[in-house]
């Protein structure tokens, strides 16, 4: 399994990968992300596995014909732009690690098993994370799917359609969704709580809700040099203003809140702006601080926007409620991959995953190897290769466990 | 004169046109730029006018063989991205309307004059203003200016090759500037002193010392949801702090500055950048005040990167020492073209101009043509009909006089 797993990271690794950074770039249906979807379509039919692709984009690769009771495993192969390379190839390449020494050690599954390829998962170029997963579930329309653009303006479903996908099929797969008996995503963790306890391998317990909220902050374009202070209406001030107070808000709740996208028209230095639009995204451990966080942010953009004599609209472009893994699966999971050390230790977690738009539908779970920084969504990603085996390892057991069960 | 001036602004006013905005986008080597210099070259041969290139891109339309004391009219035909329509082609029109006035006046010359357009005015697509005449002027170096990038990456060496030009030519030509005797150039008002005061056209005294300076806040890249505000090094925090202190260190110095560039990376709404580069444009009636603002908000920017763990880099761009323009010529300029209420109102500007470097080495003098909103560097920016034409009449009384005195 070890030596699969190697390999296969062996081969995923150079696709998308930026030699000056470390980082990766393999936004949805750009030509790196369409070439390591071609490697897993490879990778998985050289397993025996069936490859097709649903009406949404997602790829999966079945053992055995698609029906009731289905165990579904696997994650995406998009990244952020110049993201890590553990942030969804881990759940890919473990899967079909995971698969192969399932056919090694002879288990003889009494129901499907099928790995997926989630589209999308990062919102990295459209703007909406787990795309895929919200189209396959109902949780976006297509319609709204359909019109989000990327920054140079081309739509998801333009996009898609060169890709020779029919935009026009997009849309929830009740069919395929009910064949789902549970879903089991293996992921690196995002935070350092593994490396802090010392154990390589946890279960989520409870993804944070969390939400992205597009603030448009309209000025009057004018020129730098010669309109007066008292003049201006400049839509950075009330900007930056907001930048601020949404650390100091989410910091008084326990929150977090981050700006890490922000575009200015015409981004000029000798003109001040004609708009700043900027993006915030919130987390927070319960949905009522969730809402505190944002609200308090908004009224602190308002007043500064008056302030300035600026216009602000607010949108929210996706938001999660709380998502509370199944717990059977979870005490289940944690029981038989622990180990020597008793049970494997269960997690909160900041970050959305498709398995948390499923976990709406299905019985679903995830498995963290530990990250020693911490650090993710940038080239620093890492986690040793001893602990993403033993993450493999413990999806290989969780899968045979839940392969064999009675589907009655 | 009125009507060739209609005639011109009616020809170049579609080029680089935005008509869902209703600004222009020429910037420097575009197509757009290439398609207005053409039209340039043509009019202005239309009008018997000899034209060529400088070895830095600049065009020069000659009436009569260069030589001593000629007599240098003209401005510039890029534009800062979505700006307006009179920033630059005013000043070249009108040029074009004032030789056709002084042939039909029977005007003869006494020097040569010439009809110049410079080259990357704005600074819109390569980052330094007045490029073409501070290369002529050698305020630039040839290296430095070969070496700068627009934001995809083209090196100005490179665009000015696409273009047809040999950038390693490029440099100061002072057999060219030896043969100035006089630079004029028309103007809009990029405020509201004519407005304000009632008058259609002024004569510059002084331009504002300005610059332009690049700061860098390099973090560490993370994930959004993940990373514990504590743990953050968020370099977009610092950046926000900056143009606050920006706009409150101006307000007390009496000065204006100005954010209206700033580029994140990577710029993905749920991880914390790696990196904000901002540029601060700066202005003040004096070289103290400018320092001390620049200092102010460059120490405000330091103490709030140390604060959140972000490294700062700051860099000069381009910096501009106060300009006064030749009061011998600046008082006889609003002698002459004063009229019935009395001489021509004299103003200073916040705004940078090719007359702003070419007075280090020639003596210039600046008319400009009154602005009812102040409005510039903008879709809005606009001057009457009737205003723009009595800028050309002033031109033409101000060229004839020149043309006509004894070259001696």
């Amino acid at each position: 399994m070890t030596a699969t797993f190697d390999a296969l990271w062996t081969e995923l690794a150079p696709i998308g990968r930026n030699r000056a950074t470390g980082g990766y770039q393999r936004l949805s249906w750009s030509p790196a992300d369409t070439e390591a979807r071609s490697w897993f379509a490879q990778a998985a039919a050289a397993r025996g596995l069936d490859v097709a692709p649903d009406r949404n984009g997602n790829l999966w690769a079945w053992w055995g014909e698609p029906g009731a009771g289905a165990v579904v495993t696997g994650s995406h192969l998009d990244s952020v732009p110049d993201g890590g390379a553990f942030d969804g190839p881990l759940g890919v390449v473990g899967a079909l690690a995971a698969v192969e020494e399932l056919h090694r050690r002879g288990v003889r599954p009494r129901r499907p098993l099928a790995v997926v390829v989630f589209v999308e998962e990062e919102g990295g170029r459209f703007g909406v994370p787990c795309l895929g997963s919200r189209l396959l579930t109902g949780a976006i329309t297509p319609d709204r799917a359909a019109a989000l653009t990327d920054t140079d303006g081309t739509s998801w479903a333009r996009a898609m359609a060169e890709s020779g996908f029919a935009p026009e099929r997009m849309g929830p797969e009740p069919d395929l969704l009910g064949h789902i008996g549970a879903f089991v995503e293996l992921h690196i963790e995002q935070g350092r709580s593994l490396a802090h306890i010392g154990r390589p391998v946890g279960v989520a317990d409870t993804v944070w809700p969390h939400g992205r909220w597009r603030m448009e902050f309209s000025g009057r374009p004018d020129h730098a040099g010669t309109t007066r202070l008292d003049d201006r209406h400049d839509p950075m001030l009330p900007f930056a203003h907001t930048v601020t107070a949404a650390r100091s808000v989410a910091e008084a709740h326990g929150a977090v809140a981050t700006v890490g996208k922000a575009v200015s028209k015409p981004n000029c230095a000798n003109a001040i702006p004609s708009k700043v639009r900027a993006w915030l995204d919130a987390r927070a451990p319960d949905e009522a601080t969730l809402r505190a966080v944002v609200d308090g942010v908004d009224a602190e953009a308002r007043r500064s926007s008056v302030e300035h004599g600026v216009f602000l609209a607010s949108f929210k472009e996706s938001s999660t409620p709380v998502v509370r893994f199944d717990s059977g699966l979870r005490d289940r999971i944690a029981t038989i991959v622990g180990g020597a050390n008793g049970p494997a230790p269960v997690l909160d977690t900041g970050a959305g995953h498709d398995a948390g738009v499923l976990a709406a539908a299905v019985p679903t779970a995830m498995l963290f190897v530990r990250n020693p920084t911490g650090i993710s969504h940038a080239p620093g990603e890492y986690a040793d290769t001893a602990d993403c085996h033993a993450g493999v390892q413990a999806l290989t057991t969780t899968l045979a466990d839940l392969l064999t069960e009675d589907p009655g």
